[in-house]
């Protein structure tokens, strides 16, 4: 991630919640008061975000010191000590739900990242995400997609572009949709095109588009068609698929399964802060 | 909610979807195509956010027409219209998936409080939830948990005074630690004390303070130290609490059930765009 | 005060007074040449922001040394040394407008409450700010107040429910009013209740709101109304009170007076930069 | 003022106060609840911001029907209505204490400028402000400054060159300040010397520079001064000048006199928003 | 380009140059006075922008009325009017300068771009630009390339992989770097290779890029390596291309070159107000 | 420059390349990989911006060690290097391209600024820029101008007055301009005339303004009217200068000779990042 993107982000979260001050931190305890804590998982995980508790700290007093034990994409079990903290009591206390809202959900997310590569085990199948992020906190879960082995889809809408059904109806032919696009497009740009009919992957891979998904298909379809595709297109499965239903993909040899639940119906990772 | 928050922050949030352009729509319909569409519910569950898509239609192109047909904190259910846009076709698909993440987050959070909401009828204890939001969207988490039924806790450290086990510990006792924050605090300021044991829930009773909080609890001993505070004094139980044993304290009387999970652990809400 | 939000606003100030650089300053002194300076008092009064002198200059330049010798919310003289800076001239010289205008107009907010608490020794009654504060510079202003031994009534419109004269018109009653509000209200925010009538004020009482404000009263009034409130509800007195006023309000008992011109008409405290 | 500026600090002022919204008001009033409400003087002054008013309501509601039946430098006194407001309830009285707190401030300073104008009657010198401004506030309050009959001296550090002792100092003469000065200037800029010396003024008027500051002078030094000074230059009177000694300086015969007070220590007009 | 980024960045540009307000304009014409003015070419070339003339307009006067004559990509010559203005004769002339400054800019890039087009003609090879633009301004920059004509290469550093001398002087081997990248790419990435040698050319097709860059070749040697890369993967040329040299590359069939120069050494196109 | 202000515009800068991250460095060079580099010269011009790499490696990361060896308006020629860095090796190729596209296109300001300046030797007249400046780059081209040996004319409509032919029209004479205008101008803003007629010329002087422009006129007509004007006033000669007709200027003797193309079509000086 981007380090001057995350500071500005990190700022911006810690003002949400702390506002003008932590009324309850700087009532009790004096501004001298040193302590040490740390951060620790109280279940079986995979570790997303740990750079933030640097930065977050760095950010609500520099003299903060932090020492990360776990790196990103590595498993932790309950009681494993994920940082230590040392310094002024009332910045340790003040950033702490920040912090944990933002490695409890990024580490939520790589997580179950892992399980769905743990499931399309041992294919070659890669899982990637989707654009159903949660608004203003796109890079931390596409990062944390990453720590959990897998794949970024677009970050956005400029850096790709997608061929709908209603892009397609518009233009006529999915022929003439890429013909459309690729007369705007430059050399980096990649087009991937929806399908949902043999017809159309057929017309896709003679349109040579980069990219073909398969959408809202059974597995038995999807190999079918997957046989269909040259070597030199890759194909994605989209539309529907979930922890529970992902082993049905297993035997399809397609390049990448997207899964939208990876970021937008997750659950968070229990961590905690303790020990001072 | 304040909507000139909800303009600045869907104006970040569609910035970061959109980029320089969304490349896809822009080389395949003209600018001045237009059409019609519908936002409509996929499942069942209660709605949050409707607002959402006419403001950030607007910030895109004023002159696009929005109707909407449903109220945030109503029913919908499979195939039910909430909103029906107009206007430039571009600029439908071009904030279409910002607006469903918006929508379909909200509305599961709607949703899940709702539940927990019915799970507590009848008795008088009332739903609320935590700081464990999502950064950077804590705003529209939290009107989403209002929208289900729920009440708001505290905003952020800045607006309720929250005594925990470290505060006591560092202060002494609960007793002190409330005199040290009560000697800064303004009229408006609330204390809430964390509990973990009776001797705790008495010292809070004496020390007078505004809400007694008890943490990580079975619901027996809930029930008979609840029956130990006085009218005057709000009760709220948190730790560990989800709608798999939420309906274990229906009949413990307290005031407020707080759920981290209604936040932090959250199915989207189906919603789709279509019709176009 | 949240530091990270006077480093974000100090950027502000300091590049609305520096703009693109400090032509002066730039033109006579070599960007090599270091000082040393001092800011000191030049009229009695009570000292608040020093922090301000510390992060203002390290925005500009990490290298500059910045003592602070003064706490806030202690008394200065004419003379009293603040703080000493050392460093390159030309920072020590571009800063200290800024650095300035923030102390002196915060010490004279400190100096002023600090009077008004003076004046209602030796009773319990405590002195405390309003909303009409300098819009842009309220986090400051509320934090002078302090550390002129005052204490801060609400941050704003969305951290306690204040009912006055047209809320109660509109809801029917005080009752009323309250029950709307309540219904929609978590369990940590307090409500203030308006009066201007002694049936006013029973029928706060009734309602168990948590704070009665007597709105423009005299104070003999005042002292009556303030034998009907049981002590499980705070008073507070406000309208058109200054410090020439003030002590007639000594006897009445209330928990706190508010005072408008504490931030809205006050007069800066004589503070300089010298030595050089 | 540039009214893009004045949208993005009022924007800024607005969030400050009304945070993620007004509990208050928005648990009484219905959004449909339209209302008529108006801006009135509750004491004699001079009028700044009336522009203030229609902006901010617009910004948080372009419904919002707002007519202002004075302008910018006009008297009101006591029950003069200043603007007359229709719209929603809710943001009618949500954006009241932020349009009021800077109604209230800018008039306070067109005012007392105003007042010290009349003093300086029947001479030529004008009134002008200094960079003493509530940080984050100066555009509104030089602009304030106007309003009641003042002239606004630099702007900040970055658009006119003001050369004070110790430039001098350092430079070695007011000679060789200027020297070093105009080496780096384009056409454009002016420049202005302090002076606490005949020498000074002497040398000063030898080095041709644009303006010349009689510093911290008594009237009748300043005086004998200002005689020395040819009428290609400008003359202004600056230290510790309030509107009490003010009229000594009546009969001096400068160009400008300059007043800190009118911008760090001036009295808000009492103006309130009533008949709803 | 994204309108609400326009937007954002107009805001941005148009309080750079007017600060607090336009001194002489506002001085000179009253509020009330209207006028008609209208910007019109003053030599031939390609227009870019006309979307700003509006845009910047109404965000300094929403009742300016702007009539666009000309569409981006259209060649215009002296004289040729391009946009008409009306309504209030302060907002027609405070908003001049930035609106000339960007139309001016914007339409220098496409003119030269055009003319790189035209050069190319009749070979099948595109012009693209680099990321060699002015810093906060490329969004601007990359959309006035196309409209001359040209293509966009990568938007920044996330939306493409180019591998440089450097990458694979590290990483062993181009077939080396391309692995260790394509290890960490999701499926809408393309990648780039810079090549100087025959060998590299075809170890780049051998690990099977998406694009090669032919780095600072002569033509001659272009069009001989052009023949070994087979039409799935695309071709660019690039390296000290000017629109002197660049006739020199019309026969050696690549797909793409590209032309720093395009936005970092180019002539504004001469743009006036006039007619008021 | 503005420390604050470079800081802020270089984090906007560097995001606007940077995005979420730089996919191909961070995919080939492990977090821990350091090394060496060098910023140079590849032709010879004059260099500006020189601080731009400091503060640009120090926001990416501060332990990357910057030493730069050539000073602002010093010469450079091909193969001099500008500055040395050392550290991780993802930072230092991170940053390269904007601080590139900073670098060359400043140091291009300057060493056109620098070739007007030579041209116009002996004379004693100065070089100066204009507002014809890249939106959002202002301070850095203007500063860039003083880096070549020339001066800055005003930094926005904030800064000065300059009255053109449309006031005039407006007002009725450049005295009757001129007056309305000095009504409203503290002491220190200066007033240009823009004047294209002997009659306008002497209109000027007679109305005492500060500085006289003349507009797109011939070098002969200036010569005569120059000699019209008092030491007292200082001239200006605007127009379609360029590097070209620059040398008929040299003895016309006015004080300022302004450029456009010194920021509006400059070519970038080359300057290379490389020996890592």
């Amino acid at each position: 991630m981007n380090h001057l993107r995350i500071k500005q982000q990190l700022e911006q979260f810690l003002i949400e919640d702390i506002g003008v001050h932590d009324i309850s931190t700087n009532a009790i305890f004096p501004a001298h008061r040193v302590g040490e804590a740390c951060f620790f998982a109280k279940e079986t995980g995979v570790l997303a975000g740990a750079e933030i508790i640097k930065t977050a700290y760095q950010l609500l007093d520099p003299t903060l010191q932090v020492d990360v034990h776990v790196n990103d994409g590595e498993e932790v079990t309950n009681g494993d000590i994920i940082a230590t903290v040392k310094g002024a009591v009332r910045t340790i206390l003040t950033g702490e739900r920040v912090i944990l809202n933002m490695l409890q959900r990024m580490s939520g997310i790589a997580t179950m990242t892992n399980q769905a590569v743990q499931i399309m085990q041992p294919s070659n199948t890669k899982i990637c995400d989707t654009r159903k992020t949660t608004p203003g906190f796109r890079m931390f879960e596409k990062y944390a997609v990453t720590c959990g082995g897998g794949y970024n889809h677009r970050i956005g809408l400029y850096d790709g572009v997608m061929i709908k059904d209603n892009h397609i109806a518009f233009a006529g032919s999915i022929r003439q949709a890429i013909k459309l696009v690729r007369h705007q497009l430059g050399p980096m740009v990649k087009i991937e095109v929806e399908t949902e009919s043999e017809a159309e992957v057929n017309e896709a891979i003679d349109a040579q588009c980069d990219v073909i998904m398969f959408d809202n298909q059974s597995a038995e379809t999807i190999a079918q068609w997957q046989k269909l595709v040259p070597s030199s297109i890759l194909t994605e499965v989209s539309g529907g698929i979930t922890l529970e239903n992902l082993s049905l993909y297993r035997h399809v040899e397609v390049d990448f399964i997207s899964l939208g639940c990876l970021t937008h119906s997750v659950q968070s990772l229990d961590i905690s802060l303790g020990g001072m």
